[in-house]
């Protein structure tokens, strides 16, 4: 995942953000507490905060001026600056969660009621008393303009604040299941992000990839060619940003090694003729939608689309990194568990010139081992396709997959399908993956029966060619 | 509140509404269930439904394979007829309604909790379980083509079965529950519509107009001409289906007759020289959105966007009928209370020859009595006008108007403004507002303090005019 | 050919047309001479104008200027009643013509040149000579606010002017040639009308629609249907103007009559199971591009969309009327030369107790005589098919059609297919066809040779019932 | 102007450019001469070619089959390679050229004519006659997906072998005319680009650019920002090309170095604050569409559309080069009518330690000399403000200003504003405008004035400042 511009930082906020803000609502004096409050929250401004959260929650004035005072909350956060919106988050952490007082008589309520009827009644008070009041504070954002775009920035922001604080953890779960209902995958939009998408959400895009940076505009061009796919998720509220995007390469047999794929020189193939969808990147977007997921439907979107404008595709894989690996291989390592065959350890000492095995593997794990000295890959090759497989296929105490992404995928329903020697040797490739790339496998036939083998039994399915090269 | 079409009637439904179903999922076997299902839902039928909801709610087979069978669900509903309607809607009442039992163990847990993180665990865990799992069912049909739509036509059909049923009753609350967070003002928007509008969407507000029957295409071209505006609310994912719609009148002086407005063959005034907006009807277009309210939002905003589009506009007023006053005036009539002066009473038993005073009114009060007779028109104008003032002005016992349509103006923070004599001489004007119409006054400085006296105090603001009327 | 609303009449024309010119050219005194003329157009005003006109064609000021001026010279003809607007037209007719003494001189030029160089310069000074300034003028009008629009409106009302006045015609001429060039078929679009285009448009297929009338809405709603289909064709410059249209149906088996066709409360068939599309109904909608052809085009370009969008269909072919047949009968009937047998001739003078056959005919020919008169019908039948068919496959002496109708289909390749006996029982279905409509059938594998044999040689195809028939 | 990429390199045409020929016409055997010819044309090819153009001109078949020749033969073009096309070009250009035979004979029947009628009737012949068959021809290409691109494109390619030889330049003026029609700028749009519009069109603009190299997207980005403003002409059939294109630059004050305004680091300006607008960049686009002008309407367009956005800006001026400066200093040297005071001369050798004054100038004219050197400046920079002053301010012999770009805005009704010493001190900057730039001022109220003062006497206006630097 990517981190994203926050909301505004403090330098050109007035000029610039403010401009934007829909005058929705007719009435109210509109501006008058944006425009009076301390960038850093003074103690008298937080009680105005307070006074105005209270008006809102009250609807003082009739519906209309609520909103109205809601969304100039909202304006009043923008323009805070990191210590103001601290505090301001703080106030509805600490002053507008449930109240604790009032459920305690409803659950006694529940607990008293004799029948069905009274029973429905004190649950409804109950669910009614258990949605904290900053939770309807924070849904009325969306009168802002851009108001659902502010929540999630909202989110980003208090994501990292929440984790030394649990009142501010527990308004962070408020949140996340507010923006959950809101950005269910039944309110997404599937694009195709081409060549002829405007330049400023092309540009969000090199922003927002998280696996191989895209490196200037001839890059992002030729991953838009006649034989690239790209499509991102979108929320009808946020037409601007993308929410998670993919990129998928048409070539003809499983591809396994990324530099290809990125070959700005590379030859553009003919789409009509191409029989495997290589899935090679997906980016999340939005730091604030943190913990609300998507990638799993977008796959299989694009996997359905495709099916249907390309009746020639007859695979559907990722090209993978295993980012887990290495820091894997060094725990291992120091715990003596690889599982080394005598000779195979001899040999990586000597080949190093070190006494101990860590030193030796760190030495010889670098971008010249793995490609130029044709001896050293000899030896380094089977050994760490053999611990790769080992690593991908057995699951952890847990029950889950040791690597995050082998992980997302497995649920998904996929398949281990191929290992790929030296299919990444980028800086990060080989400090994560060994330089090492993985193919999972979507086979629409078998998804259901993996996922179901992995998520209840913790069963990791593979092909029978990585099994045999975990068995070495 | 207009009824609109149900989903789909029987006939021709394989037809049409199955076509335009969305093949969103690429998984699962849809279809099967939909194909398979007898439209009276036989008891077999049930337990298949039953089951494929258990599988949706386990998340058999992963996510997506989840929104697959709930999509599949979803049209399986719309083979069914009226009677294989109410079977699947009791299933979803009786069988996937909260767990009482769970409930009662989770109370007892909010009770024990001992420190604030317990306390919160316990508070999560039971806001979770007050959710109905038919609620987590419902919310994924949004998933299907239309699916927004789906849920708010099967509420309209859901409506009328609760009314005796409890079972369905709490259904329909949580329908409701779901409905109006989707609704939600700040996720609405409002577009206007004029006459280069699709024929297919101004055919629609024929239907749905609820005040001022559209009598046709003639009166409707009419109706969104050069001097008048149209305003709906629209979903993102409802976009060919307004949920209320607003026409307005611009015109010189407060208008009171509403015969004029709908003149076809009036001269068409200019927009840019009026100084009065008339908000001559208000109709809600959405039977399945009963009790979720734009209308308060949609005048306001309206007011806000003709503030801005004509300058010259300088006051804000409807055009509105009293439908509870004859109904009232019955009743005063029964109980002897209408306080009229002895030579009025025995006025009106004179010109009717009847001996009793509610059988003289019922004559009376007729088309003819109304217009052309003028002696009649002498007596009765006076009388009537006193009395539909004290109507709109004495609040009822529980401090609200009396007339549903004051109540709604007056909790928007409007004023009753001026009555207006033979307003409406249609055969529905006269049988429920005595052809009297009354204008309320839309004045945006005193909005929040009328709002404020009416529902705090149920205290009605209206113009000494009226007042005076009403004294007599 | 429909007639349609010129560019505006006297009434009401400051008040609308001018309030949508297009402010486009940022300098001059823009409205100067158009607030001043009088709508007749006085001497003083035809002399103002005579200067614009001089400055426009010098291009005083500037391209940017003359342009303006050109503009105001078009708005100022708008605001002319129909005497200034004949004055306007015939100033342009009669002192802005091409000059005959320079061409005279450009003539001689041309022929004393002795080489190829001074021959080509010559060519191209003729050339230029030959274009009358008024073209040049009139060709700006591009730059008011619909200005393509303007100019076709300015020829539907020159046109009726100029059948009286050869120095107007000629000018019609240089229009028609000047719109010809614009309304190329290859700068038009095709647009499919469906229920949801804007009913603003729809209202105008109301008023072009010169075959079978549109009755009412529902008519027009049930001609948009499912199984239907409506193509147009527009001009980019004349975005909500269709210039021609057709409408047709989806059905099985070649249509006879078009009552049925035009049946509102008929069932709505399933067009992806229709095998015959039937062109029932084509209209030109701009009297002002008479003599510009689109219709050989469009129904080319439908067959082949229709071909693409639904497989099934095999057979084109339109239901027409024989709008000539009447006339033609009653000329044959006062030569004599209708080539009656005998007993044909008794049993009609019979029937009709009429003396003379013209009477007869006259008498017997009505509605009721064609529905409903059984022993009339078994008479008439024969006869007047018979008849019908001689009608339309003998040309006349100048080797076309008699029937402009035939003309037209036979032109583009179509064949005479079948004649269907009571298609058309309108008033105007039996004054102009006798009731009869025929089938012209467009067979793609056929279109040219057809077109060939008819072009070049008079010969007209027609189907072996078609020529049987003719036979009796 | 810049010159565009052709229709297509041979390479990878079959690929690319056929597939998306429109398939618009239903008949005929599409593809089948396009299939068959030889990229280079060969003389059997040349004769099936010249067969296709004869159908076409005959338009046998009918019209639609004509449509459809043509436009195959539009597509064969594509196919051919560069010497195809010359073959291709020569035989319009020899075989398709008017008759001059038959001309003769029209000119004759013109001379002979009697009367008005009978002349008339000659002149509309003439005029057919003039238009060449190969007009015809090219005007139907139309036809083809991107009819109207291909032409332009067509005779971007015929333009340079026109250059020599007399039939080709003849079949170029029959390309310009029928463009300048297809062109006129009353049927152009002008539209707005900014960093939202597609990248596909903005890297158009990236490769048009004319003026000022874009350097990096970022430098585009820059062009694009807030108080920037870049307006491009299109044609309805060429949605994705622009025709020509505008950057302004909206600043405080008269801008006179172009550095600042391309500085990428510089801040972004308050759009509503700026006072004026600085035309910086004007590019042409098309090659195709040399002698084709929409530059001067541009300008004023863009004027007349930012002074109703921002009605702070009061004056409009462009910053530019004076390409012909170093060139004509170079030619007053040699012919030694520099007029240089003796003194100058004197320190120029000295500075330059040349002997002759050329070799002085070319010596001491270079980066270095302009920017650093102090006291090299201080000599240089009166003697060359006042060289060039007096090169803009004295026309040429034929009453045109000797400057091309101070030509075009003369013609337009600019003045000459001002001079910037050091205001362009890029290599082409130095190379052709010895670093100076000039303003060229719009007044609105002036353009008329000054135009008719340039066009009708060649009077160059210019500001007294400006006047004084020429004096010296």
């Amino acid at each position: 995942m990517n981190s994203q511009p926050a909301i505004g930082t403090e330098e050109g906020l007035w000029d610039r953000t403010l401009r934007r803000v829909r005058r929705v609502w007719p009435l109210g004096t509109r501006g008058a507490l944006r425009d009076a409050v301390d960038p850093r929250l003074s103690q008298d401004d937080a009680a105005r905060i307070r006074r105005q959260i209270d008006a809102c929650l009250e609807v003082r004035g009739g519906e209309v001026s609520g909103r109205a005072r809601a969304a100039e909350l909202g304006e009043t956060y923008l323009v805070l600056n990191a210590d103001g919106r601290r505090r301001f988050l703080e106030i509805l952490a600490r002053d507008y969660d449930v109240d604790s007082t009032v459920i305690d008589r409803a659950v006694q309520a529940r607990h008293d009621a004799a029948d069905t009827e009274s029973r429905r009644r004190a649950e409804a008070q109950l669910r009614e008393l258990l949605q904290a009041p900053r939770v309807k504070l924070l849904a009325q954002f969306n009168a802002l303009e851009a108001g659902v775009k502010f929540l999630v920035d909202l989110r980003a922001e208090l994501i990292p604040l929440a984790r030394q604080d649990a009142e501010l953890k527990a308004l962070d779960r408020d949140v996340h299941r507010l923006l959950a209902s809101w950005f269910d995958v039944g309110f997404l939009e599937l694009k195709r992000i081409t060549w002829d998408t405007p330049a400023s959400l092309l540009e969000k895009l090199t922003e927002y990839e998280a696996v191989h940076a895209i490196r200037s505009w001839h890059d992002l061009k030729n991953r838009l060619g006649d034989d690239r796919r790209c499509y991102a998720y979108f929320h009808p509220h946020m037409p601007d940003e993308p929410l998670i995007f993919v990129e998928v390469a048409l070539v003809n047999g499983m591809a396994g090694n990324i530099h290809e794929l990125l070959d700005e020189s590379a030859p553009v193939g003919d789409p009509e003729r191409a029989d495997t969808a290589i899935f090679y990147s997906i980016s999340n977007c939005q730091a604030g939608l943190a913990g609300v997921s998507f990638g799993n439907f977008l796959i299989k979107r694009v996997v359905s689309d495709l099916t249907r404008e390309l009746p020639n595709l007859k695979t559907f894989a990722t090209l993978s990194p295993i980012p887990g690996l290495r820091a894997w291989l060094d725990e291992q390592l120091a715990s003596a568990s690889l599982g080394l065959e005598e000779t195979e350890a001899q040999t990586l000492l000597e080949l190093s010139g070190e006494s101990s095995m860590p030193d030796s593997f760190a030495k010889l794990l670098n971008r010249r081992g793995l490609t130029r000295d044709e001896e050293l890959g000899k030896v380094l090759q089977p050994l760490l396709m053999r611990l790769a497989a080992r690593y991908l296929l057995e699951s952890g105490r847990d029950g889950r997959a040791r690597d995050r992404v082998a992980h997302f995928h497995l649920s998904n329903g996929a398949r281990v399908e191929r290992l790929n020697w030296a299919g990444d040797l980028s800086r990060k490739g080989i400090q994560q993956s060994a330089g090492i790339m993985v193919n999972y496998l979507y086979k629409v036939s078998d998804i259901e029966k993996n996922h179901e083998a992995y998520s209840e039994e913790g069963r990791i399915t593979a092909s029978p060619q990585v099994r045999k090269t975990a068995r070495g």
